[in-house]
């Protein structure tokens, strides 16, 4: 990518009087926006009645829009069908865990699984598709909205059980390879036939791991399978635009590679004080972060995820917080200078598009109290004036081509879910970890690539696996035959596709063979050194046999970490200042360089572009390493503050 | 009121042999108890079978209480239908928010919206009303028991729902007026007949808050409707006695301001101890209070809530905590002379009669260990020697008639269930704010009244609005008309009354508008200076534009006051120790004197008497400013001390 | 029990492919294995379809095993019923409080009251005891697995239903007598009909005390009567094998001593490690012993156990930890020697097997991550080793036979059930206060039964009753009798048999009258004074009148401690240092020996040998006091260090 990257918003004529539309377009268009999402949730505007379509007021919106000089993004209204579909067929309604029916009343009511909702979703995607597909001013597409939101991946209702029990069908073929390869013999859980399996909820106590772990590929096949419908439908009607969806934060249920492979453009929503929030109820709470990041984010979460989605497709920021939101368990107003530094990290991140989330706060119904870019009353509010200035500073600057990393960091689905099936401690969390390490990189100054498992890994100079559970052979192979130095972490390879223990939990090459683990209480990590430097495992601690060279000892008289012929491995979960040492060796021992950076600096490279931000409440001075001259900001960093240094 | 106040008693003669209620009754006289409150849970005695009655037992008991001197409050029993009656109409059981049925087997277990209900309450009601009416020995009347109780306002069942129904058909006439109103068009939630509305439970994401604030409406104006079925029954056979109901404290599920306007007494159950705890766990935890004052009680709870409901009628306090409860969390012993103290406040607020629950300690079934003025070998507990003394002390003090305040404090249900509905944060708490604003007039010395919106706002000096949602013009004039100072307090004026977002936020007249909310938790205040004052706004801080003067700023540059040419406002909320001071300024600059008082001592004025107490552990001494006779205790007064002082 | 203690281990052939049975059997006897118990979740392999059974490869496995040397503790497989059954008959499945019922796809899914399932459980145990009552290698049964694991004791089910309405009609005769004894009066909860009473869950608020003490005796005698029922078809089979069942570790939902009349052997499954994190969630939490103790367990909790089980049949441990456990929040390593202290704490505690769980890892299915004392790939795991020298310990040194203690601690299930339906604090935990008992005694040196109401108390010198809450006259007269020294401590003799509070509070003899109760959260203890021992009454305190001598005084001006003619009395729950030097008294007084030890040492007697175990970090000397010949260890102790002392 090497086109300038372009700001965007969100839009909903019909939440507003047709008269205001035009100036809202002009005004968009002043404000340096170029792009405009429409219609995610205008189903019950565009077929009111059952059948009887209104497209008068969209195409008049479509019209207004393109012709003030915004670039399209349509959306299928599929994450809220209208009520009267509901009365039709109330069974699409997804079913909660606990076996309750989920009513309309919001959104993202209906379960994946409804061969009914399915084939209305593809054709009510039809005929928007039909309608707009050659539009010239519709330049992208946008399926649903936030699959998953509100815990709705899964449903535990009769399509599911049903679609389900053929999903099986087709994956085992025979019952009797489904009762050997989740190892039902265990509690006499045998099954004599596939409509004997229920959905692995309400069971006495958990279910098999195995029954746990189908369930959630399955589910994630669900989503795939309806966003491909739509896709199917898309490309059909609308040739040669791209195809997005916006993914969400810390979101982890279904597999986004997978439904990438449909996609054209991977977007997500960044909300960077939302999600700090969140992620910190749901991980290990860090009340330092949580504190004094509270207005301006994590600054590695937000980097994390434009790094794990450009991996997936062309990068979108598709929905961009521009003041507070109401979501969250407390919602801070975003520092001063906030809105604009995030919007400049995802496009050093190689997003093509920042789209902000929304035009104009909505007067009314749930989201009343989430910013927008303009108040109610049509004044500015804090966003517009710094989505201004990057519009305006992106003008400035020439952006080079996106690159390839040197380091990349393997990134799985399903072996998260493996950790949280079978967690044998409340504290391991996978995009915990994901962070961890994903951070250690980066405050060595390091920039790198999240890969999946289908990636090619040639040409990486550093691998590192924090956490792949079933990693096999083949995969293991490719990543070795890549060259490359090679980090695993915990937890790597010690249970197969089925969810199994494998009968050799040895990591050829990697040094390593675990025999126990040690999962406590982050009060009770274990105490370790490591070339001098005195650290801790926490959370998780592996015991076993060295059986390459080792480095470091902790108190259990275990290694910290070992090296075999095909690279090295840690032994537990590291703290931070430990894991960045360690994570400094193998970029030095990869020929990479590294710089020391504080605490809360990061930098991202793309091509000859060197992006700094600073998201502590601490001035800070860029290192003496990084020379060049300043197309943006200067040496010394306040909180919020940004700078581009092209390197010479 | 100007009549000498009254000690009561609750007593239930069918819990004990008939030959032990001569000597009860007798008892309770001998300790000065002039009124008794009987049959609340007795349905199943008097009515042991569906329309076979049993009125001897009853007849006797009135008998022998009138006769030893006690005035009788009969009660409708209508809090405990009888098992015979769920046989007959199962359906008048209540559905909890879960879409569970609530089963037979404690009490309240009935649906408000039940018609099959609503008429076996009247046909109950009607029978005795119609068989004691006219007893001489009754002298007042209680409705039902505890309204909403154990989360019984709300019923999710098929009664309530087809009442919903109606009652928005009756509101808004049209279900496109309803759409516009709620603004349905948000998430494609438009409905195309009021057949389509659901109740707002088990939505995927929260419902619509207009479709909340809805039902709370209509649930709140359900208890009115049960509760007015049954005065009107009672005023025609009953005629000349007071009818009340007993309220609860930090309850807020209804409008209690409506259910009063068919009562004569307000009545509510006071339970400082256990208030204590359970306030506690559900608004943001006070340690220290909780701990000092654990077996005394929050020194401005009780006062609050008196002062709340003697704004709506005549004061009652129906039943007084006489010794350790068995509900709470915890369940310390009240300190000696406690309940004595929570006694004579009640009084000095204006209540007519305070009434302890219960006579004697039940041996058996669901509060056995919740104590009575006697023990349950009729041996006297620790409660029965305070009421004693009150009776003797009441008996030599000759109480003035109540006044109208100087200050009043506005009150508001339907602003509560805003702020409950849309939190922002978790930790906004409406009860918690309204008492945070008495205390600091309080803590000044002032007296004052607790009124509604619809109260009579003239001869007030001073009107505090520490939080009125949905205040709206028609009310604001009134209020500005009065002349009075005018402070609100933040969240005011910022919804219409449909929970929108109202067209003009500005409060004309108190000089800020407001453009965004900090919404924090405790551990980030907002750093503020005031007029020399270091504080800070916690929980809740609001950014905008001052259109009047401004005192005080924040480290976000905001102002702390503004005021404007009708009243002032304040842009948050503040500390403990900044309001009050603020607070002092505006009592103030309202011509009323203030005087500090130490931190657990209290005063009530009351016509030419003034009443303190002290919840402190420590002893304190009564403030040279006050000055007179003490009809009762002296300066210094020890933990639960009292002193009345005639001022001169 | 002189005989020599044994080894034993949990195995489950249906896991493992047939070759490897007979080198696992050899190897099992090589590492001092005696016993095997297998097949109790093998009832989908015992009968695959309904009424076709196939023994041929049990048959094999017990011939090998039994060849090999080890005695077979055969099961019934009734805690997996296979799922052919559940389709046979749906309402078997049990029904959670909630109302939801409970899947197939774990284990325990069946309610104890379903007539068809207990025809079901009885025909599969016939059919088990048939095929082996006589086989020489079987020579011991346990019936089902852990009763009550997984919240299963109580169903809240229609066959639960009926069952309890039979049981309560039995009980009372007539439902006058029911409402009378229930105190129904109370809020018209009277009923009519047995038909109309309801199970005690989802009632608006509490159900009554008495149902809920009702329902859990019913639950309680459900579980008997299903045990009783496998039990008298064993008997019948296989005559001379005595018969056991595995209890649980701190789990008191059904009446142990009355299940145990059908027993032989009342064996438990202990998991240090799991019951360390487990107790802590449920009692009130103590970091200090959680985090010092997280890798080697409670140094009371196990030897409670053991006397706690030992007190209703001989003892065995049926499932001992190994390594790490999957299933608490947390699961550290055991710290190594652990597992042989363990193992040699239950032989001092009069075991006579102690059974490790279980032979090798399984690499499938719920417990994956829980270890064996071989891991997977049959590589021997941590515990393995140390099971080997505990076998060869055991030969070394001849046990002598087990003794009656001197004191005895009374434990009864129905007090603690009482203690849990009427808290009236939430700290107030049954097992918490006679475990705090339990250690006081134990520091002081002392070793002691636990028994239950129905034992023989005559030779007992000291008898500490920590909480019986409706001690009657008659078992009161059988514990005086006896002529031992009695302490009785807070909450015993307070209500009747049916919940009632007595006529006459006063304990007769003891001293004391409670009149109310200080119910207080742990921060706020009642500060006392004990014969110049400053401490604490925590979580409960007791106010009332002191008929005896009374020692000590609290700042409430009551008694620590009352003596009336027949013993003494606690008014409350001291601190852990003070109901030290209370036990020390009591212990002096009734002509016992102490010695005090330090914080984790621990001793037991048995016969002429002194068993000690250090459960703490540093390394501790066995006090002076304690001479003779150590026929293991010495007399300094590191952490998980054991010696066994010959008393000279």
């Amino acid at each position: 990518m090497s086109a300038s990257p372009e700001l965007g918003v969100c839009y909903y004529p019909e939440h507003w009087p047709e008269d205001m539309w035009i100036s809202d377009a002009q005004s968009m268009y002043k404000n340096g926006i170029r792009w405009v999402r429409i219609a995610e949730f205008a189903w019950s505007r565009i077929e009111p009645e059952p059948k009887k379509f209104d497209w008068k007021w969209l195409d008049k919106a479509v019209d207004i829009l393109g012709n003030a000089g915004l670039k399209i993004v349509m959306c299928t209204p599929t994450a809220t069908p209208p009520r009267w579909l509901i009365n039709q067929m109330p069974d699409m309604l997804a079913v909660d865990q606990n076996g309750q029916k989920r009513k309309f009343g919001s959104r993202k009511h209906y379960s994946f699984s409804h061969k009914g909702y399915q084939k209305e979703s593809q054709r009510i995607t039809q005929a928007v598709a039909e309608r707009y597909g050659n539009n010239s001013f519709v330049q992208a597409w946008q399926t649903d909205n936030e699959f998953g939101c509100h815990e709705t991946t899964y449903s535990w209702c009769q399509s599911s059980l049903q679609e389900f029990r053929n999903w099986l069908e087709v994956k085992y073929q025979s019952i009797e390879k489904l009762n050997e390869e989740w190892g039902n013999v265990f509690w006499s859980m045998e099954y004599s036939s596939f409509e004997d399996i229920d959905l692995p909820n309400l069971t006495v106590t958990e279910a098999n791991p195995a029954h746990h772990f189908a369930f959630r590929r399955f589910g994630s096949d669900q989503v795939k399978n309806f966003n491909s419908q739509q896709v199917k439908i898309i490309n059909q009607f609308s040739p040669n635009r791209p195809v997005s969806h916006n993914y969400m934060g810390h979101f982890v249920e279904f597999d986004h590679y997978k439904v990438s492979e449909d996609l054209d453009i991977a977007a997500w929503d960044s909300y960077p004080l939302g999600y700090l929030q969140n992620m910190q109820s749901i991980a290990r709470e860090d009340k330092k972060l949580l504190f004094e990041c509270y207005n301006i984010g994590d600054p590695d979460f937000q980097a994390y995820h434009h790094d794990l989605y450009r991996g997936m497709g062309r990068l979108w920021v598709m929905e961009q917080q521009p003041g507070p939101v109401n979501w969250a368990r407390y919602n801070p107003i975003p520092l001063p200078g906030a809105v604009r530094m995030w919007t400049w990290e995802a496009f050093a991140h190689d997003a093509e598009v920042v789209s902000y989330f929304r035009w104009r706060q909505a007067p009314y119904a749930q989201e009343q109290m989430h910013a927008g870019l303009m108040h109610c009353d049509n004044s500015p509010a804090m966003g517009s004036k710094e989505a201004l200035q990057v519009s305006k500073e992106i003008q400035e600057i020439e952006l080079p081509p996106t690159q390839k990393a040197e380091i990349a960091l393997l990134h799985d689905y399903e072996a998260c879910w493996m950790t949280e099936i079978d967690g044998q401690t409340q504290d391991f969390h996978y995009t915990r970890l994901m962070l961890d390490f994903y951070k250690s990189i980066r405050t060595n100054g390091g920039s790198l690539d999240i890969v999946g498992k289908n990636t090619d890994f040639t040409e990486y100079k550093l691998i590192i696996i924090p956490s792949f559970v079933h990693l096999d052979e083949e995969i293991f192979s490719r990543i070795t035959l890549s060259g490359a130095k090679i980090l695993a972490g915990p937890r790597t390879g010690v249970k197969t596709n089925e969810f199994q223990i494998p009968h050799n939990l040895s990591l050829e090459g990697l040094g390593f063979k675990v025999t126990r683990v040690d999962a406590l209480p982050q009060e009770l990590p274990i105490e370790v050194e490591w070339k001098g430097i005195k650290g801790h495992m926490n959370v998780w601690r592996e015991q076993g046999q060295c059986s390459g060279t080792s480095d470091g000892k902790g108190i259990d008289d275990m290694p910290v970490v070992t090296t075999g012929n095909k690279g090295s491995y840690l032994c537990g979960w590291p703290d931070e200042n430990l894991l960045k040492a360690i994570m400094k060796e193998q970029m030095l021992s990869a020929g990479l360089t590294t710089v020391s950076l504080p605490e809360y600096l990061r930098v991202r490279q793309r091509g000859n572009l060197l992006f700094f931000t600073n998201y502590g409440k601490q001035k800070v001075s860029i290192p003496k390493e990084y020379n060049g001259e300043f197309l943006l900001g200067q040496r010394e960093l306040a909180q919020s503050g940004l700078a581009i240094l092209k390197s010479t």
